[in-house]
């Protein structure tokens, strides 16, 4: 508990001082005022987290936490619970769908077992071992994990951050784990008060009906366990998953660090409500890649009060959103080093203020 | 004439037969069904047009046409028209947001002189000399150009279009000229059939005092002239201007070679709509990169039924926008080309269809 609470604790704001540099500078810019529109505002953001306008986001890192789900039993998902192992190999093999993207966008992938059922420690050095027990508990029975375990997922996720840190300048989240839209739905729900069926999507690809008994499932989770949502690290316990703690301890790692951390899709937001319900100032150092297809992603937006940048109808999660905004730190941190002032082209602003 | 008349008859639709090639492969890739979202439908639109499923994307061109306004004598930009030329200094300097954004995404910047007030053959060889006239004429006044003008300034970007094609696998399109989001409202007003006031914004930044007074001012041009909105090259004479008709015919030159072309934003959209006008098949090579903030532009998307990869409030034109969603275009082929398949990869479908 010791390294959450002084993760917490270290936890800043981005340096206005810096924004407003930053703003400046784009200001000077050969274009309209503001004509990149978001991209100038990453571009703001980024020089108020790092403190500079030499932005840096060349070395990319997508940590792919993974972590099984007992709740898989209720039929919660169209997958079997072995998917997640499987597809464990398919990322250690380098073709699964967050290799290739990640590869295009010049990014490494960290897979992390956080809370795999199976034992993954004959893949030695590919993934890194994490692992804080087989499989979240079936929360429709009782909670997924005692509350030393989900401070563990915390922890763990935030030491793999400290870990990578000196050979990172960009963090992305991904995540695996057959079932995992569940327990994020349940953590939407009770953070933030709203009632649980709109929030609760198809996943892998359920049919209606079973989306309408994934809700009663989940339900029954919630109100058998009775999580306390002022209490993050009870929600987290009670009706999350390993994986999701691993995403919210990458998080509050990463934002201690002052590093930028991109925020895939469903998942990686859950992970990122509890982040940010933790240490709220967590929140600036969060860039939300992309709007996701599962119905409950405006919800937790609309908490962190953010925009993601793509929205695309994704819905495969894997980091996969994450590397492809990562396209956009190149571009925004482009535009701040390479492009030319008004002075520098000696090109008139004309009426432009 | 007739080269114009030659490439509208030989556009062809896409391959429904390597679309659907592609659909099956893409089914068979460790994902749940169509996960993710927009980028495999591009994959299936590239497969078609290409007629392969090694899609080409690897040498990408942005075609940027150049000409000035007329119309800037009413006061319809905050920039005086010699900024035009400045930029295209600029261009050439290779620090332009174009610049920078298509290095970022592996592609050529070709700048072109459709209709540049100023004479750049000092230029020489770093850009194409493609002059029809110097300048669009004031459409306020009269017809911003005749009819064999503005044949031949679509018929010069079909010329670029086949110069470009040997070593260009993906086009985009860009423009600068002060002045013309005045004639592409026109464009959009005269073939939509819709009232111009809402279709008309900003541009590189003028008060809404003189937003009002520029509708006043395109509105006189479009009862002055009368354009048949059933003649695309009667509205691209009359109230079009000379860089507009090179984007169409940048556009019906790359889909006349099966070619993808990303279309930038509100000017070049409007380029668009007269390519889709003169050849409706050429939509089907379009790629429309982004959503302009110009309030215009989802009419025109409208328009030509199609949905913009990106949303990030940009309103530079330049390019910028088609340069920064080519990165989705690699990251589509990438997927096309690595993804290991459920087969290859040893992951059970699970309940997966």
């Amino acid at each position: 508990m010791k390294r959450l609470e002084e993760t917490v604790r270290s936890i800043g704001k981005p340096s206005e001082e810096w924004r407003g540099k930053a703003r400046n500078h784009i200001l000077n810019l050969t274009m309209p005022p503001w004509a990149l529109g978001r991209l100038l505002d990453l571009a703001v953001d980024l020089a108020g987290m790092q403190e500079t306008l030499e932005l840096r986001v060349g070395r990319k890192n997508i940590v792919l936490m993974a972590g099984d789900h007992g709740i898989v039993d209720e039929g919660v998902s169209p997958c079997s619970r072995e998917v997640t192992t499987q597809m464990i190999h398919n990322f250690v093999g380098g073709n699964a769908g967050i290799n290739v993207l990640a590869r295009n966008a010049g990014a490494k992938v960290t897979v992390v077992d956080l809370g795999v059922e199976s034992d993954l420690s004959a893949l030695g050095d590919k993934i890194l071992h994490r692992k804080v027990r087989s499989g979240a508990r079936n929360f429709a029975k009782g909670p997924a994990m005692t509350r030393e375990e989900a401070v563990r997922s915390v922890e763990n996720g935030i030491g793999v951050a400290l870990a990578l840190a000196p050979e990172t300048d960009v963090f992305g989240t991904g995540e695996m784990g057959i079932g995992n839209t569940s327990p994020s739905s349940a953590i939407l729900s009770v953070l933030s008060g709203r009632p649980l069926p709109p929030l609760v999507g198809s996943g892998a690809g359920l049919s209606p009906e079973k989306v309408v008994r994934k809700v009663r499932i989940i339900e029954q989770g919630i109100r058998l366990n009775a999580p306390d949502r002022n209490d993050p690290l009870d929600v987290l316990a009670k009706v999350g998953g390993l994986e999701i703690g691993g995403i919210a301890g990458l998080i509050l790692g990463a934002a201690s660090l002052r590093r930028p951390v991109v925020v895939d899709g469903f998942i990686s937001t859950a992970g990122a409500l509890i982040a940010a319900s933790l240490a709220p100032d967590s929140a600036h150092y969060m860039i939300l890649a992309h709007r996701s297809a599962e119905p409950g992603h405006p919800a937790m937006t609309g908490v962190l009060g953010k925009t993601p940048l793509l929205d695309l109808g994704m819905r495969l999660g894997e980091g996969t959103g994450a590397a492809l905004a990562m396209h956009l730190l190149d571009a925004a941190a482009a535009v701040m080093k390479d492009m030319a002032t008004f002075q520098s082209a000696k090109v008139s602003r004309g009426g432009l203020p």
